[in-house]
């Protein structure tokens, strides 16, 4: 089989979900955790195929962005104190509305609930118009097909009014950008309530989607699982400024579990509770957002959903290098559309169908809470096109928001080739005043006063002028602060500076590993047309569980020593393999193995015994070759580890003529 | 310098503690979390070097013991449902002792408190006999040794009766195990109060440890952050077993976070609240615990502590092969013992110095709840002898209680070449009577009466017989289940199985990365005695952060193309390595490296850019040879990756002589 006739026959029968489920499950790539006492949905355990998967995708992007771009890796606690994630504003935005239905304690999203009613009622108006048979048989089909548990258990055929209809096509095309409030008046206004029962539900109420915890045995230190490994790199900055002597840009990343405490969780690995990240905080300076690697990448043709085609109503990405795309401002500058061209490199080498993949801007109002711009990769699953890298600019929100919470700052300090003239608000305090006045809280009231902003300063500045003092709030300190100009001056003061002093903003991409994971099952996944029963998930070489399937023809004793030694070689050069010496036939061996993704079968026959020849097995085109132990293994190493193709790989072994894959 | 002056030099400078812990936070392998808020105890952040050194350490053990014994890897939640852990003990028994005081609201762990009275009084007696000059001198120093916080303040010199002194000796003796009502006993017959105030405290309460949260919007689903990684594997059990073919032995493994809410986490790395556990588990028959590959092992010489030699009052280890060991049954199977001769290569691989490490058994009255048997791996550092590994027999503990808990079997059903007869209880249920009977709640009536034990049985059987009904209480069926015999019979019966079912045990070899990453800094941590100011990490280059330091001899631009041009090639190879072209003296650039433990660094000079050589230096010996790149190349890699030795490495390389050093 050719490069095209694989092809031809991986996209043959027609995708199922169902099947490729059943083999992921039966082959224990993941499962329900605590499935023996009945599941918690929204948690997976991986299994060893899958766990070996992860832990391959891991590694190359340990090396893809790490190693090769020199990237600080830091490794930081989940359990996350309140005050932080109060500070970064998670506490009070990070969450879904939630609807109680206060008769039987049911929860539903509010967002989804909204959607579910509307979308249901627009297909009994259709069913009432005669435009479709049986709305509740369609609305059924379709949601098997996304295998989602509906909340609408049944579709009346009523007709709308137009106007209402209408209406109603409105709201869905907005669902995502409605507050809490706005949805509660939707459910009034359009008499949404539980709808089994027809009940009406209380108002929207903000869930937060973080896991909450005491740290300590007073249980007075309240703590979450974090949401995100980005805090962490943030609080660190300071370090890891230091550790890079000073300099930006430069980039953290890590690696880690995060958490997010889903109201109702569907969709199987791309909705879950727990899950693996990989994020990397680029941190540079915002007047300098130019790349100097950006010319090895800018020739790289991409698909883009930018956020007007989107505004137009359309789906049809412009395809253009990544180079055009900076260039024109589609996307802002050269670090922004450098990470995009080296998440898409990420993305390909570990097996995702480049024809399925977009990259989409944010539109204004489903950016997070602290991003500027916002470009996700999405894959196309049967699920739909899904989010699974977000690569956003946060600009300087977060450095800034944890500096003055902590008044600590947290700035890049740049010698200037040219000094500069600077004017600005100075306050200078009369220090010996405070501790009589303050006692103990004198270092706090100071601490503030120093901590003011350019604006505060200027506010306060004049407010001193009028009234010969200035009064104010200081956190932790009890009543209102008094201060006169004995003990403050605030003055605008033009000085010549040497040194440059600035927030670095932040580019970061953001990797949502189980979601990737899951697209790249379903990109690997097809069925040989010649047995659809056998299925094949075709995963490159270098990310797949295990590289070699060691097959002896039969049990017979003769074969043992050949391949004990084949093990030991193999063992030896660290290549992940597994022995099959069951009893069953070699094509079921070869099916079972090529449902695992193994891309390589090495089988041991009587003719090794003689001559230690051994046969190498391809498992998209199950071709197989013959050779010595020694050079068969050369071939594996080279094609699984240094990126040599098939053909080149093989070509000093003979072809091999067998029936075994029928067998 | 040879291998014998390396060694004699690394012994010269006294080991100080505060030195290693200044060079570790300084270059940034760990440091406090939320520093920048005033830090949570217990919790700690890993910087760029502590993490790559994590990441070699995981890899290491993923290669050492899942590849190279063929484990299953499974990545399971952290997030457990309380149902669980109620199950596996953890919510009863996962505890330590707390007492509060009522009036301040402080909290002391139990047993830390009683033994730091005593000790104090302890002292104070020493004192008021004049054996010692300032008890409270002493113990400070004491402290700070140990960098622990006392919670009592001031020793007084007050002599005790000699009776009464050796009564707390005894009580010091067995502090690890005592019941909670005992050290309660204690406090009271001691006058044990707050150390400061002397108040009452209240008697002491279980606190659990596990870090407890909410599961979903209701509220209602209890969850723990795990605190071990074991439980995920044991509920995967029946997964694991098909994926293994239905065959044992087999051992899966698991790498990830666990948590432990300590009460008031001291000792730095070494006790903490979030911490990385790499955890096996070996499930094999009850009846044959040898291992195939036991043979490999048995001349590995360890040090022992077992039992006897504990309760004998000494702390003297025996040192003897593991093979003698197991001949005399000190250590009970083979297996455990392949085990702990696994652990000390793996430990000896990643740069633990062996003469600071013993195998512990545990005492009967300090090991876990679910243990039949426990080795520890124990490590020294300056904060004496600390549990690095576990190595325990969890017999069949865990398999059993899940399986009667949810019904559901967990068996290993092996062929039996000869078959037996097995006589046994068996119940007959009459199916069609159920279901009139007990309408909804049949299948649940039904599944209780299939998941009787034989004690069960046996007992209804009884009382079936004298009172021709039995009377049950069937979990989630409201009110008495009452059965006569035209529901059920129960018989002994005799039968001829050609299948035996065992549940197998489990040997949980359980190391705490964290813990052994410590100990790995303070035996790898010297001082250079020429220049004691200089520290050194002498890793062994496979666990070294960076292997290599690239340095330029001075920032002239004729040194860029060469410099650019060997990081290519470094790069290309996937060895770590840095660049510092920082102005500083090559002197102290090669110190500021040595203190990350980097094995080698790369000198580029003028002859470099004439011939193309290259200069190597050793970072332990700092000795220096020189060759061409490639050569250079090569000798990094062979002693790197493929474990030659320096002076082997380097034979086609010519010692190179500069003052480098010292400049």
């Amino acid at each position: 089989m050719t490069v095209e006739e694989i092809n031809k026959a991986r996209s043959a029968v027609e995708f199922n979900r169902e099947q490729l489920e059943s083999v992921l499950r039966g082959r224990f790539f993941y499962a329900p955790a605590f499935d023996l006492y009945g599941g918690v949905s929204g948690l997976y355990d991986y299994g060893p195929p899958g766990c070996a998967f992860q832990a391959n995708v891991v590694d190359i992007w340990r090396k893809h962005f790490i190693l090769e771009e020199d990237m600080l890796e830091v490794d930081c606690t989940m359990l996350t104190p309140h005050e932080v994630l109060k500070t970064s504003g998670h506490v009070d935005k990070f969450s879904d509305w939630m609807c109680k239905d206060p008769k039987t304690g049911e929860i539903f999203r509010a967002d989804h609930l909204v959607e579910e009613v509307l979308e249901a009622r627009l297909k009994g108006d259709k069913e009432a118009r005669g435009l479709v048979e049986d709305a509740n048989a369609e609305a059924k089909e379709d949601a098997d097909k996304k295998k989602r548990k509906k909340k609408v258990k049944q579709i009346k055929a009523v007709k709308l009014e137009d106007e209402v209809a209408k209406e109603y096509e409105e709201v869905l095309a907005k669902i995502d950008g409605y507050s809490g409030e706005q949805l509660g008046e939707l459910m009034v206004k359009y008499n949404i309530g539980n709808p089994v029962t027809g009940d009406t539900l209380e108002p929207p109420r903000a869930f937060n989607l973080m896991f909450e915890t005491a740290i300590g045995p007073s249980g007075q230190l309240k703590g979450y699982l974090r949401p995100e490994t980005a805090q962490g790199q943030f609080l660190n900055f300071n370090k890891l400024l230091e550790f890079n002597n000073g300099k930006t840009p430069f980039a953290s990343a890590s690696i880690g579990k995060s958490f997010r405490n889903e109201i109702s969780p569907r969709a199987g690995l791309l909705r879950v509770r727990e899950f693996l990240m990989a994020e990397i905080e680029h941190f540079l300076d915002p007047e300098d957002k130019s790349h100097p690697k950006f010319e090895e990448v800018k020739d790289i043709k991409l698909s883009f959903l930018p956020r007007e085609v989107q505004e137009s109503g359309s789906t049809e990405p412009i395809v253009k290098t990544i180079g055009e795309a900076v260039e024109s401002k589609m996307v802002d500058n050269q670090t922004l559309g450098y990470f995009i061209a080296r998440i898409y490199k990420f993305l390909v080498t570990i097996g995702v169908d480049e024809s399925k993949m977009r990259f989409r801007q944010h539109m204004a109002n489903e950016m997070a809470h602290y991003a500027a711009d916002c470009w996700d990769a999405e894959l196309k699953t049967s699920y739909g096109w899904i989010e699974c890298v977000g690569c956003a600019d946060r600009s300087a929100y977060d450095l800034t928001v944890h500096s003055i919470k902590t008044k600590e700052k947290m700035v890049v300090r740049q010698k200037l080739e040219t000094p500069v003239e600077v004017t600005q608000w100075e306050i200078d305090l009369t220090k010996k005043l405070f501790g009589p006045k303050f006692r103990k809280d004198a270092p706090k009231v100071e601490a503030f006063l120093l901590g003011m902003s350019q604006e505060e300063l200027a506010d306060n500045a004049e407010k001193l002028k009028a009234d010969n003092k200035i009064v104010l709030k200081v956190d932790g300190v009890e009543g209102d602060v008094e201060l006169d100009s004995n003990f403050v001056t605030i003055e605008k003061r033009t000085k010549v500076e040497h040194v440059r002093e600035f927030v670095p903003n932040v580019i970061e991409p953001s990797f949502g590993i189980g979601r990737i994971i899951y697209s790249v099952f379903e990109h690997s996944y097809w069925n040989r047309p010649e047995d659809t029963a056998r299925s094949v998930l075709s995963f490159p070489p270098l990310v797949a569980p295990t590289k070699v399937l060691l097959v002896p023809l039969s049990n017979h004793k003769d074969l043992a020593p050949i391949t004990s030694q084949v093990s030991k070689i193999l063992r030896k050069e660290k290549i992940p393999f597994k022995v099959d010496d069951s009893g069953v036939s070699i094509g079921k061996r070869y099916a079972r193995n090529d449902e695992l993704g193994t891309p390589f079968g090495v089988t041991i026959d009587f003719d090794s015994t003689k001559d230690g020849s051994v046969t190498l097995r391809e498992r998209d085109s199950t071709k197989q070759v013959r050779g010595s132990v020694e050079d068969v293994i050369k071939a594996i190493r080279d094609i699984t580890y240094n990126n040599v193709a098939w053909e080149e790989g093989t070509k000093n072994l003979v072809p091999f003529v067998s029936q075994t894959d029928n067998e």
